[in-house]
């Protein structure tokens, strides 16, 4: 292992501790965070975030958060990761959790991204994201959704989600999200009252975990590591339509909940070193 | 009204009955077709469609079908408009009932197009598509997302079938058709065994005809007669696109569905006068 990848995860410790997750969805996301690491190594930067943004809570300290940015190096097909978590306690006395990651490619493929994420108001209430986003229109390119889409069968994945009996599809708020993700998309929310906590765990564990680990697997082999030809007409379009998902994640995503959630102050401060190396990937 | 319009309706009697729709469901048909017919009257050439192939059925005559398909005029921003019902004994001793209107949009416009199709296999059962598919990439377009998709606020009516408690979500097999939809999208199954027919007429009558009645009003309003500004290289885009849709919905709708109910002699018949008028259109 690298220096640079042992600074690095020195310096985001906080990060993979994820504190206020369930034992499953940590072994999970510390899993698929690794799989990423391990396979690209000394191909990622440090995270080079201030401290204050690698960790930062509100004044109350009631809610806290974690966030993790490494860069791909210019040689590698990524543009970067971005792992975070959250957690608030509501004044209702519910806790908000929500774990992400994704990855980020860069233009020079045109090969998907990949991201997860889950969001629990309740230990049996959880949104489930698990996804690799398309990069181009499906519809003007049925080559790209056969190699990606149809040839990995990632819709199997999703149908395993969707037949679990605590599970039912979840419609997200934003018009450009539902339009960002793919057809195979696991958007899906999954409620165990019934079956207490426990049976959360149980889902986590046999069956989102698998799938997970998979989708990961796939994402790196099939299209972080895969050659794929871009001419510079299409690279430019790529680029562009890059740039606005992350300018939207930041709009929609970030820009309302981080305020309401840690006081204008701090979003702004996090918001800012987010937008920077988004500026700079 | 015009000579042409009146022909138009002599020959297209056949399809315009919708004699195995129930009468709530034959009545919404008819006044989706009549309004985009009205307001364009004279703008929408007459079927041209053989006679066996405006009226189809099989050899032991228990599976039947009807289309009309009526081209716009060179002027028109409308390419086509495709109406079809299919009607099917099945071995099981049900039958399948499937009713679609499909009206689509020149190159000159970017504007989407309109969708509706009804898939019964029995009288408490029913698939619902009603759309407006959007015709560009809306990732890389926020402002047609804003345009064709927010501001008209077609989302509440997704949410108004989505909350009926016979209703839930339905996942299309195909994962080319997923991706052509828009993120209004209604896809809907409806279940009313419970309620019976009765329920299922006035889920149509109450529910989804007037929903569905709004949604041509948009598309006649906003899509179909709003001027855009296409690029030449746009253009050229749409055109691709355009016609990288229908000829999936050659392959994979018609062309997997036709044979198997009504023959490959048949299937054929049909299915390549369609493409005569794709081609020409």
């Amino acid at each position: 292992r690298s220096t640079a990848s042992h600074m690095a995860e020195g310096s985001s410790s906080k990060l993979k501790d994820f504190p206020h997750l369930s034992s499953s969805q940590r072994a999970l996301m510390g899993d698929l965070i690794n799989a990423i690491e391990d396979r690209f190594e000394d191909r990622l930067l440090p995270c080079t975030l201030p401290p204050d943004v690698e960790y930062y809570q509100n004044q109350s300290g009631n809610s806290e958060g974690a966030l993790l940015i490494r860069s791909g190096s210019p040689d590698s097909s990524i543009n970067f990761i971005l792992a975070s978590w959250l957690h608030s306690q509501l004044p209702t006395g519910a806790s908000l959790n929500i774990a992400s990651l994704s990855a980020y490619l860069r233009p020079s493929t045109d090969a998907p991204n990949f991201l997860i994420e889950f969001i629990q108001s309740s230990p049996t209430s959880l949104i489930l994201i698990l996804d690799l986003p398309p990069r181009k229109d499906l519809v003007l390119n049925p080559d790209y959704l056969q190699s990606f889409y149809e040839d990995t069968r990632l819709d199997t994945y999703r149908k395993t989600i969707e037949e679990l009996p605590e599970a039912r599809p979840y419609i997200m708020s934003s018009l450009f999200f539902r339009s960002l993700v793919s057809p195979t998309s696991i958007i899906s929310r999954v409620d165990t009252e019934s079956g207490g906590p426990e049976r959360m765990e149980e889902i986590i564990k046999n069956h989102v975990g698998p799938i997970a680990r998979d989708m990961v697997r796939v994402w790196v082999d099939e299209c972080a590591c895969k050659e794929r030809e871009v001419g510079m007409m299409e690279r430019v379009e790529i680029e562009k339509r890059d740039g606005l998902i992350k300018k939207k994640t930041i709009d929609i995503d970030l820009g309302s909940s981080l305020p309401r959630l840690f006081g204008q102050e701090v979003a702004d401060r996090v918001v800012a070193a987010i937008q920077q190396v988004f500026d700079e990937a």
